[in-house]
């Protein structure tokens, strides 16, 4: 490793650590889950579905589903499946589109964290002159 | 693409959306980007930096430092530095691994998304029969 690619990894750029993109829309953990269970399922999933695939209860995914269906990202069917009224959740385009942006977004704070910690694996542990002083 | 990989992929496993641990104190977006930035940083960054690197406020940042510290995850230092008061955050050993743990868990987040993308790419907007039924 070159001192020069480890000064790099550390520069302090204003914001780099801001990650702006990830909307608090879509990055709230329950949302995330349904998020991704959706972008998985171009044909939508079953509320009673998702609420299993996100060990979420009804209250809870219902109030989930609204805040994501207000932001445009979701659209909510109501049908009949076998006699039974069920209820539909897809993704909406726009919804798709702002889910690969924010996952875009997570990968890159996933690659900064990662190339840090393999830069600094040596350091682990080591205080600074600074604190050591304290 | 084998229909077998792409049912596998869709299969609905209870709890598979869940990802449990997306603990809430690491996964706040300021609070993200603090643990971001000091996971690259092992001597810690002044609070000054941090600020600029998250572009919070002093009172956001406090806050959020204040979680982090409660929940063991980081620790507080004053000093003096060329004459002047600095505060120092350095992310503690527990911190540290219960971050590796958090992005881990976001790593499968991103595999679990794009995986499911790739696998149905070729259906995109395409409307089951359900709906269409509707």
């Amino acid at each position: 490793m070159s001192r020069r690619k480890k000064g790099a990894a550390r520069r302090s750029v204003a914001g780099s650590h801001a990650y702006e993109r990830l909307d608090r829309v879509l990055h709230e953990k329950a949302r995330l889950g349904i998020l991704t269970a959706l972008f998985t399922r171009p044909d939508g999933a079953r509320f009673t579905d998702l609420k299993e695939l996100c060990s979420l209860t009804d209250g809870n995914l219902s109030r989930h589903v609204q805040v994501l269906a207000e932001a445009g990202l979701v659209e909510v069917w109501k049908g009949q499946e076998s006699g039974r009224t069920q209820t539909l959740i897809r993704l909406t385009a726009a919804g798709r589109a702002q889910f690969l942006e924010y996952l875009e977004e997570l990968e890159q704070v996933i690659r900064d964290a990662r190339r840090g910690a393999e830069e600094t694996d040596g350091e682990l542990g080591g205080a600074s002159g600074w604190i050591a002083a304290q």
